[in-house]
């Protein structure tokens, strides 16, 4: 249903409160600004047309918060020769939605034929700006085609939405709505609309303004509850198309500047142009769709990027689905934050510094938990403490801190950026003092355990020395060994020294095989049978079942070859590989590209190729059934994207060398071809029939 | 500030909305109704004036019930010469509160001296009827001792209640009430008031009616928003005392019967003294307060009785809290059975009842999680449903399925009860039928493992092999193997028996000592001295760092010891304690009393006396903290019972043999005396400084 292929994703036909698949896949943002497709003339209810803004989190419980769906700012419902498309009685004989990847813009092409006959071309536009975060523009064209009947328009600012809080447990469904918004105030004067909100607590405020311009006709109050808006009444005339624009501004000093729909769209489009040039990867290849499933991935990458602050982050959805609270997680660290030093190092280099700026709340993290150093959450929102309650993952999933310490590190070895190396050595000597307190010491044994965790395969128990975990945790105590040099004594470097030596993980010397955690292999065989299909299994097996069944929901120890691939021979790699691959179920979005590098890496051409388009396709055709009702899975966009250019291109940068390539490319790919920056250089990688090139490119200027 | 001698407990002095302590102390019950002593007089809010009735639950989420808290039958405001006792200018210069333990009667008797010098006696009393489960009374006794003002009193019944959902983890407080009850409509007539209600989803309907009568004076109707009453207007003359009766009823066709507050308090005594000839225990001893103690534990266990129906049972807080949602735990059948099923065989009946009934919930519980047969639900409501989600506990703590099947048999064990043996067997066989298919095999090592399960010591992490739930699902195993006649295949028979013998418990033959689970060797140690009072530990360190700790919260193997005495030598159970009981925190209602009767059966005297005294105390000296704010602690009253009983006496019974005594009387004991049924008899036990006797007792009929 959903076609793509060029610079664009269509899709044709209608169906009211549009498949919510498609509300998704049509998401459009500008990193500060985001907002779901899900119309009010659709009949979508106020809890499913969500606009939300990148660090507008308020309370909803006690310490807990969730993401704000702020007012509908493409509030509009219509209606020609007294019939409302998609309401009344009648049908639409056409129905196209696009969206432009090179410009972000959203549009839908539809005519509306009313049970008399009456067919009235719709054409409805929309995007949020790329040039100023704090605009929005619509723009709705009819015309009539067989009548010459009279269109009313309601246009408007909606304050009347809901949020629909989701349990962190994903099997569980909420359907309690929570008002977030309290009104504080609306205008609806000629040609323009005003609203003031603030949410519950007033940790968000919102000034939401909207310029609206039409054809002739007439235009008058049309306010509702929590809603102020203009009812434009125009006189359409067959074959001649009238339409009406709103510009709306948030949070904007002044309200929307001058200029209308199609120069404001401009803008915006150069200022997409300019991530394109950064960002986009080029490939000829003999897989129809493949290019635009690529390009696809980087949109909505780049839409996710937060609007050059350092406050907030991505999260897990990121501002497409209030799905996880809009939390922020691990993803962001190891699986979105390699494109952008790559692509947009200002933008990676923002999302350290968010880390380093709730290194204080991570240490709050660690002390309510009796622990020592700082503690990064696992899932964090409006600052960093701790924001996910349950047991299994909030407490257990503790590689949070090593990841947090990895990825900044990567960020400084990528970019060459030394400028935070201050900042960051406190962020390893806190996050060491941590783990230095969280690992056990076995004085029987002289072993140090880490029990009572789990890593990133979620299938698993609550276990202890998962080895994912223990070997991060190792390469964080070795960061602040060789971060520290004031403040840290002599013992407490010799204590992490030991840990780091004395530390357990488990090894079959036979197989070469290192083993998950200390349960793994006491857990019962899985019937692979009972799996069908791509839904994931915890759908219908209760995970208190699944933790006894030697499955994996995703990549752990596969994963970890790829982050540390030093700390592995070729034959433990391959190992890790033969054993855990087959026993794996990919029921996490982040699993399918980690196992397509990981294959690539490994030279399992097939497999990397068919794990690539499982992470490629995931949210485009809906592949887990999770992209309607979770919104876009970011953290597989990253992955297709490491997946591209470090396992199929091979790209080595960073640490100050000259960066080079090793292409793997799939069957059926003839060239590849992408920008990237490393070591603050521009780069230019190509590689074509005749061989592979990187060249610095020190004309173009970002 | 609490005194108890003979048989009352009281307290002196005023605080408003008086302090929580009391009013759960204070908690009168029937077994149906169970109300707090929490006054509207006092100044106590909506949802802290609580009147509950077994079984009484409704939902507040999806599949999450809670126990509904009922219209207030106490309604009572007073108003004496113009001025509002506790809430207007002036003071109580008395205020005295009494509980009788014979008969149930609450008495507050208080002098109220307004700013202006007027001095008023006032006597309120109210009890819950033991003759008459629908029906409750309460009498206010006026008389101005120093005035000849005027008394105003508003007496109904008020639906104007809240519930203020309690969270299953100990350390999330919750401030967010629930209104749970619907107006059905209302009546205000001379002389009486009536109203119904029904709770959100219309579970719980209550039809609430009252009589009022008074002293000469004006009745008018004063009802309010939710509640009907009548407005009483009395003249006062000095010394001259004057009265107002509310004799009410819940669900009772008709209304109260006709009689007044004194003889329906006379019928209510009588039943009382019934209860007590066969549950009292007398003890003369040097240790003052000991006797009425005691017996304030009995009181409170009778008071808890279901009232004839085996479609409910008793939660962990009786009826005197809202605490965990009004839910059943293995607190029933491991700690509160016991007692009824020697003093009250038939209440002990309908206890297992309850769990043979829920048999077909417990399937879909063991459903739910892919399981085969039935589980027993950690906490359960109306029906045997899962009410506990928590990871760590709800999932983790699956003893309680071999708890239920080891209550029941034990049931039929002492009462000699053989008529629910086929329905029994039912339960065993599906309960073995769980265990079957929750162990996991390891055929490495040829071995079957619990694995992620936690017994009773919840400081202990989510670990494998945990010895107390492995030996009880051992003998629900054995159970089932004795019980298994048809429907039971050769094949099936030979695993339960394969998993009896090839499950793992550690032991350490050396030591002789049986370790708690696979994890415990490897804790770190503890340091006692951060404990400072009886306060829990987890007020102030979290479960998770708790865990990684060599600490027991409650009795774990020392439980098992005397749930199955002839698993262990008398050296392994030495071996147990003395590991054990100095590493054990208490923090648990439940382990002092164990702790008694274990030290009892061990002969350390001095332990045994100390435990018993913190068991003893535990709610009326609040020596953990939350008698108030979490109500009675109904399993530490049945611990309480099985160490002066089991442990102090030495009783052992049923089998079908002859009751004997094998004294080990505290030291300051001088004799003890109670009565007790087994196998169908009844028996007197007397332990005297000349000796000791049991005697049948063939006269007395119950």
């Amino acid at each position: 249903m959903v076609k793509y292929g060029g610079w664009s994703i269509s899709a044709s036909g209608y169906r009211a409160h549009a498949p919510q698949h498609l509300e998704s896949l049509f998401c459009q943002s500008n990193g500060y600004i985001g907002s779901r497709a899900a119309f009010l003339q659709d009949g979508a209810p106020p809890y499913e047309r969500c606009t939300f803004m990148a660090g507008g989190f308020d309370y909803i419980s006690p310490g807990i918060t969730d993401i704000v769906n702020l007012p509908d700012p493409f509030h509009l419902t219509l209606t020609v020769a007294g019939s409302m498309p998609g309401r009344s009685g009648g049908s639409y004989t056409r129905f196209d939605q696009r969206l432009d990847l090179k410009n972000g813009l959203y549009t839908r092409d539809a005519v509306w034929t009313d049970e008399r006959g009456c067919e009235t071309a719709i054409k409805i536009s929309r995007f949020i700006s790329m040039a100023n975060k704090h605009l929005a523009a619509l723009r709705v064209e009819l015309t009539a085609l067989n009548h010459d009947g009279e269109a009313a328009l309601l246009m408007g600012l909606d304050a009347g939405v809901l949020n629909l809080p989701v349990h962190d447990d994903q099997t569980l469904v909420n359907d309690q709505t929570v008002k977030m918004l309290n009104y504080a105030g609306g205008t609806s004067e000629r040609g323009s609309c005003g609203l003031t909100v603030r949410s519950r607590t007033g940790r968000v405020k919102i000034d939401m303004r909207c310029r609206i311009t039409h054809s002739d006709g007439e235009q008058e109050d049309g306010s509702g509850a929590d809603c102020p808006a203009r009812r434009l009444t125009v006189k359409l005339k067959r074959n001649q198309t009238v339409y009406a624009e709103k510009i709306i501004s948030v949070n904007l000093p002044g309200g929307p500047p001058p200029g209308g729909f199609a120069p404001l769209l401009e803008e915006s489009g150069s200022a997409w142009a300019l991530r394109w040039k950064n960002a986009d990867i080029e490939v000829e290849s003999d897989d129809p769709g493949l290019q635009t499933a690529l390009r696809y991935n980087l949109f909505q990458l780049m839409q996710s990027r937060p609007f050059g602050d350092p406050d907030v982050s991505i999260g897990a959805r990121g501002l497409t689905h209030a799905r996880y609270k809009g939390c922020y997680f691990w993803d962001t660290d190891i699986f979105l934050q390699p494109f952008f030093a790559y692509t947009d190092p200002a933008a990676a280099r923002d999302l350290v510094r968010f880390r380093l700026s709730t290194l204080p709340d991570a240490r709050e993290n660690a002390k309510a938990l009796n622990l020592d150093g700082a503690r990064y959450a696992w899932m964090c929102a409006a600052g960093g403490r701790e924001q996910c309650h349950t047991w299994d993952i909030g407490r257990s999933e503790v590689h949070i801190t090593a990841d947090v310490a990895y990825a900044a590190d990567e960020y400084a070895r990528v970019t060459g950026d030394e400028s935070l190396r201050g900042e960051m050595s406190r962020l390893f000597v806190e996050t060491a003092r941590y783990w230095a307190s969280r690992f056990s010491y076995d004085k029987s044994k002289d072993v140090y355990n880490l029990l009572f965790v789990k890593g990133p395969d979620e299938y698993c128990g609550v276990s202890s020395n998962n080895a994912y975990t223990v070997m991060l945790a190792r390469h964080n105590l070795k960061l602040a060994l060789g971060a520290a040099e004031g403040g840290v004594s002599p013992d407490e470097a010799a204590k992490w020294r030991e840990i780091i030596e004395k530390s357990h993980v488990g090894y079959d010397a036979e197989r070469e095989l290192y083993i998950q955690d200390d349960d793994f292999p006491r857990l019962e065989p899985f019937d692979f049978m009972s799996k069908d299909g791509d839904a994931p299994i915890y759908r219908k097996m209760d995970y208190d079942r699944l933790q006894r069944y030697r499955v994996l929901k995703q990549a752990d120890l596969v994963l970890l070859i790829l982050l540390l691939p030093d700390t592995f021979t070729e034959s433990q790699k391959h190992a890790i590989w033969d054993y855990y691959e087959p026993i794996t179920l990919h029921d996490s979005s982040l699993s399918h590209g980690i196992h397509a590098w990981a294959a690539a890496v490994l030279g399992k051409r097939d497999k990397a190729y068919y794990y690539f388009k499982k992470s490629l396709l995931l949210d485009l055709e809906n592949i887990m059934g999770n992209t309607g009702t979770e919104g876009i899975n970011m953290a597989a966009l990253g992955a297709s994207w490491q997946t591209a250019v470090f396992g199929f291109a091979g790209l080595s940068a960073g640490s100050g060398g000259e960066p080079s390539l090793s292409p793997r490319l799939p069957d059926g790919w003839r060239s590849m071809r992408f920008a990237f920056y490393a070591n603050g250089k521009r780069y230019r990688a190509e590689i074509t029939p005749e061989g592979c090139s990187v060249k610095e490119n020190r004309e173009e200027k970002s």
